[in-house]
């Protein structure tokens, strides 16, 4: 059976005010009743159970891990001291599943996407792991993108490779960086660009070794610390190692540079609710494209989304805004400058209204 | 020595959410530290002394009438059991201020308007009071207008009628409602028409023999509450007696119906501070013309006025917004549209929330 690992570790910027660096939107019920995570850990526990389901975070985030999760063992969830960026936390996780079976796939997933066809997700999956088995390929999921997105990554696919479980795994021919919007335009149009989703299917020994290959600092740390796991120095050890790790992406630092990457297309509906904006796609409207969440008055408005639970708003003559409340901040942003709430972010951190972040 | 009577029985609608109907603009502190009202007191209290001065509103206000002027005598808080607008407010200071001189002047005078040069608004005043003391003629402060203002009544002056310690007085042709925009362009182009400040100064036994005359209703009704004063049964007959009082506007009730009224130039500087884009007018504004109170970060926002103490605000790519914050309500609204603030508020009112009024 498969491991799953869910990468919980991310800190919230795109969703300021609601996110905060305490609560970031892998933990968040944006979309209903359950947080993100528990809709991850749920789509997945069917497929390799509760007991085969991996969890990396920061040991702030550990408490609410437990509290979302309950029936998760807490031997399951994997602690980061620092973040340290996608390969390193991925690699820590390797090193708990190798002493289980180096052998055996492990499906890395971002704790805070949306899926909306999740038998077909799952269906996808089975077809990854299957095509992952052998232990030389690296399998992506890759999405058929139906807007020019500047706010994905891209994948590359290139010629057919095989076909796995009913599923056709095609070869990457590149990644591709978060584009412009005019090369946004030209990959919607190319048909083989496809948004890169951040899931990766992969044998647990392949890991450990393109690490080794590619990010030979990263291996070394690894290593020291994979040695400590079950003594007392453990904790001590992982600390002073992984302070010293390199930050690198895991696309950067092992899926660039490695020769063979498959991808396969997933076609589940995929979201990465990357922003107050995409959260907006989910959501129910009224006849002038308004969305509200709270209450309030809403007069010569239209196309505006108001998350703002808790407090009144009145609202007047706007078009096209995001208006988000939470607690003690508001965001008020032109819907097409969505992607700049983290710079908000980061000058409140250059004031030093780190409470508020 | 004249009297002066504040009138400060309105309701806050139009700086909602600052305002409520709790807490109205002239007990709030718009322009500094101190509150409309307070200014107010402060500005005459040089020309008839604390004990001249009376203040008109709701039962409800007194407490904080108390606290704003806590050297004012607490029989000079005139209280009105309800809200019977402004004639009734004015009928029952009189009948206070002729058991005192009923052959005085007074001046009333709106809580919670801005005045800029005190020294001249003084001069001014004393001015109208020589002209009003032989009880023959009401004076009204007329403004002269340096835009094309929607938001106010206007005055139509005729010819000189004489002048008094200095200051010209005309007659007044007659009284002009809110105007459109075409129409307030018009009067701006003609010289002759003012905005109608809402101070007038007369003597208080004209205010009765006019009061008789016009609004008899009115007149009956005074009588009743007059014979109960420094009786047992005040408070009651006053509930009884008020309930009952027509509700209508010293302007159209006794103003348009007088045959002669004068109009002084009130040039010292002049505003009701309406709303929240009056208040933005003495505010300290930014390189691209934002205003903000409370910590914030603006990205490429313009001409935008932000209220919000206590809250932190990030604002990204809009212009000509206002933005006020208070408590558990949040207002957006397009400048040009701040006179639909009320609308809103009385949408809310609709809605059953009052508990955000």
């Amino acid at each position: 059976m498969p491991f799953v690992v869910i990468m919980a570790g991310g800190r919230g910027e795109r969703f300021w005010p609601r996110s905060r660096m305490a609560a970031p939107k892998q933990f968040l019920n944006l979309l209903g009743d359950k947080t993100m995570l528990q809709l991850t850990v749920e789509r997945v526990e069917g497929l390799v159970g509760i007991s085969g389901t991996y969890i990396v975070a920061g040991s702030d985030f550990k408490d609410t891990i437990m509290e979302q999760v309950p029936h998760l063992p807490e031997e399951n969830i994997i602690i980061e001291p620092f973040g340290r960026d996608t390969a390193a936390a991925i690699g820590l996780a390797t090193l708990f599943l190798e002493r289980k079976d180096p052998r055996e796939v492990m499906i890395v997933l971002p704790a805070d996407h949306f899926v909306c066809d999740v038998p077909r997700f799952q269906e996808v999956l089975k077809s990854a792991v299957a095509a992952a088995w052998r232990g030389e390929e690296i399998v992506t999921l890759g999405i058929t993108p139906h807007r020019p997105e500047t706010g994905y990554g891209y994948i590359c696919e290139g010629e057919l490779y095989d076909t796995f479980a009913g599923t056709p795994a095609w070869r990457v021919l590149r990644f591709l960086e978060k584009p412009d919007y005019a090369k946004a335009v030209r990959f919607l149009s190319m048909g083989n660009y496809l948004w890169n989703s951040g899931m990766f299917i992969w044998r647990v020994d392949l890991v450990r070794q393109l690490i080794a290959k590619h990010t030979p600092q990263l291996a070394q740390g690894l290593n020291k610390i994979g040695q400590a796991i079950g003594t007392e120095q453990y904790l001590a050890v992982l600390e002073e190692v992984y302070a010293e790790l390199p930050r690198v992406s895991v696309d950067y630092g092992i899926l660039e540079k490695a020769d063979s990457v498959l991808v396969m297309r997933g076609d589940f509906g995929w979201d990465d609710i990357g922003s107050w904006t995409a959260l907006e796609r989910y959501a129910e409207k009224d006849e002038r494209g308004n969305f509200i969440e709270g209450r309030g008055v809403l007069l010569d408005t239209s196309d505006t989304f108001i998350y703002s639970p808790g407090k009144t708003v009145g609202v007047i003559g706007v078009e096209s805004l995001i208006v988000a409340n939470h607690r003690d901040s508001i965001l008020i942003c032109r819907k097409d400058r969505a992607q700049d709430i983290k710079k908000v972010v980061q000058a409140l951190k250059d004031k030093g209204l780190d409470e508020v972040l």
